[in-house]
């Protein structure tokens, strides 16, 4: 095992109507959020939340704690940088000290952006290009999908709405003060936003759970029970969509998924979502769907160079012997739960593959990944057999 | 599911030499420990830390950060209240405002118990008998037992060396707010100690458990994780005691097995604890190998009434079929450990068991436990089978 430093912070308020907790919350993590002329911004996305009626219920509980707030909606999957500079223009304008994020990852990812863009002279997207994030305003949380592990991690990933790169940043500030789950919120998701969703999680434990680092069994089980959470849920959930336990089950392994419980210790590998970002930011593929066409097409390379984890992962997750067979399990499982197996479901052609490339950043020197390192015509092999 | 909060803010630094930043922590995250005229308390236990030049070590990174230090050795297995009580004292006398605990759960729990009375102007023994802990010193840890799991938990055991009582309390302000867990510390611990702590782990997983919340898939997942862990770790770090993987495995499993991760969302039960308490208490049983003993009796008596979860246990944990086939491969994993399998090892004859069920406080009406809830009556007939 490697060495570490683990933190984990964010205080999760986890059950059955526990949005009308989001004032109380906002009251104890808010810097000075109670403190004359301070107001937080209610960022959200779409329309969802108002006829659902969450929006009535966050402002009726906001009120009732006397919280003054500005609002800021639009924040749609992979969000934009457009967006973000609009709220950190807000933010300053109106003298905003918290953010409350209702919503998905895309809200909450926006909000985390803006958060350190509120309080940095020079351009947010600095943070985006490789500068660290050492300050941000505090940032709590409303979840209404159980995917990108946002609520409970440092990370951010926006899409720049000019360049069109989608790209990440992460910052222990960034992790989320606070975080509602409500697990009734996920009950009217779509099915394929509910499927896209669960592959996400999965494949932010996969990331980790590829590792070249050996002797690691107590991340491994817990990888191997989150997987095992998501593969036995995700069908329940869809089967009937209104099955809280099944919808309690995933929302809190989505969170274990991506809190980097799942990753101390060891080497991790993030190929497969270094590939997907560009099948997001060009052909706006939702992100789950696009790691459900990458993850097996990466698996199916880098096992023939490195099988090392792939038996662990057939037997212990899939209950199959065999390296290929346990890839093919998964495969299946992604394709019962509706998701995409071709790149072509996103509009994507080979013509298209070099610009992909481009995006990851990869050459033939430039490697990355660490499971297995890759290099740029690796990249496009692995893109090919995606089509 | 049911609803829950969770927090576990500590900090872990983890992993090979990481005593080495106890300076930088305790000035990260003491309240005041370099304002003037603070200081810390270091607490510690018997002379181990000091044969093993873990204590030069320690002295030599507080001193390289200028933090200023009294110290209290002495804490034993079992603390108890009138080293508490010196402590309180010294606290007070000297301006301490961060105390550093150096060793296992028994000095990390007499750290807290000497935290919370600090700042109390009553009897710290209040906390033990039910008044809920406010306000506490910051404690920080440096870890050298995989066992106990108070290095990221709220709780805190110390016995009343008048009484004889073992009581435990809780609070939010009693998780450290760093620790230090360098799995070398624990390569020189003696087999007996190895295995208590590693079993103490295990019941610490199973108290949880063992629940009659249905459906709680996710947290089920994760306690089978941490179970398999120390199943497959503890023979090996036995073999090898120098086998740092297998020593890290378990050290980390420690953690997670009480930070209550393993418990949330669900109904927890706490019996074995309960009456493995006075077996410390009167017996000064080694709290691991009393629970070696109890904890299997309860599996037998509760499996008759209520067989819900034991099937699962047996399948999930110990790939075997069966109620009765679960417990007796937990119990040969015991034996195999060194683990003691009745309570006659620590001296306990049957005359005694009248002064255990009153330690434990159980009474003909007055039931404890949730799996099943168990009354006088049934405690003794446990404790009889436990001879």
């Amino acid at each position: 095992m490697l060495n570490f430093s683990f933190c984990s912070p964010t205080y999760f308020e986890f059950g059955k109507g526990t949005e009308k907790e989001a004032g109380a919350l906002v009251k104890r993590f808010g810097t000075g959020a109670s403190g004359a002329g301070a107001k937080i911004l209610l960022h959200y996305g779409g329309g969802s939340i108002k006829k659902s009626g969450l929006y009535d219920r966050v402002i009726a509980s906001l009120k009732e704690s006397g919280i003054a707030f500005v609002e800021l909606g639009g924040a749609q999957p992979n969000p934009v940088s457009s967006l973000v500079y609009e709220g950190i223009e807000l933010c300053r304008k109106e003298n905003v000290d918290f953010i409350l994020a209702v919503g998905g990852g895309s809200a909450i990812d926006s909000a985390k952006a803006i958060a350190a863009g509120a309080v940095y002279d020079g351009d947010f997207w600095d943070f985006f290009c490789g500068k660290g994030v050492e300050e941000a305003l505090p940032v709590g949380v409303i979840l209404t999908i159980a995917a990108a592990g946002s609520e409970g991690s440092v990370n951010s990933v926006i899409t720049n709405d000019k360049t069109q790169e989608k790209r990440g940043c992460g910052g222990e500030v960034l992790r989320p003060t606070f975080a509602i789950l409500n697990p009734e919120l996920t009950q009217t998701l779509p099915p394929y936003q509910t499927s896209a969703g669960s592959t996400d999680i999965i494949v932010h434990v996969l990331e980790r759970y590829f590792s070249n680092t050996k002797e690691v069994e107590v991340t491994d089980r817990l990888c191997e029970a989150m997987l095992k959470t998501v593969i036995y849920e995700t069908p329940r959930a869809l089967e009937n969509p209104d099955n809280y336990e099944a919808r309690a089950n995933i929302m809190w392994a989505g969170m274990v998924a991506h809190n980097n419980l799942c990753g101390v210790g060891r080497e991790q590998d993030w190929v497969s979502h270094g590939m997907e970002h560009p099948l997001s930011a060009f052909f706006n593929a939702t992100h789950g769907a696009g790691l459900a066409v990458i993850c097996p097409a990466w698996m199916k390379f880098v096992s023939k160079i490195n099988p090392f984890k792939f038996e662990q992962f057939a037997e212990r997750v899939w209950d199959v012997k065999g390296v290929d067979e346990g890839i093919a399990a998964f495969e299946k499982f992604l394709k019962a739960i509706g998701m995409p197996s071709s790149m072509k479901e996103f509009g994507v052609r080979e013509e298209d593959i070099p610009k992909l490339i481009e995006h990851v950043g990869v050459g033939e020197e430039k490697t990355f990944g660490s499971y297995v390192k890759l290099n740029a015509s690796d990249t496009e092999e692995i893109y090919k057999s995606a089509l």
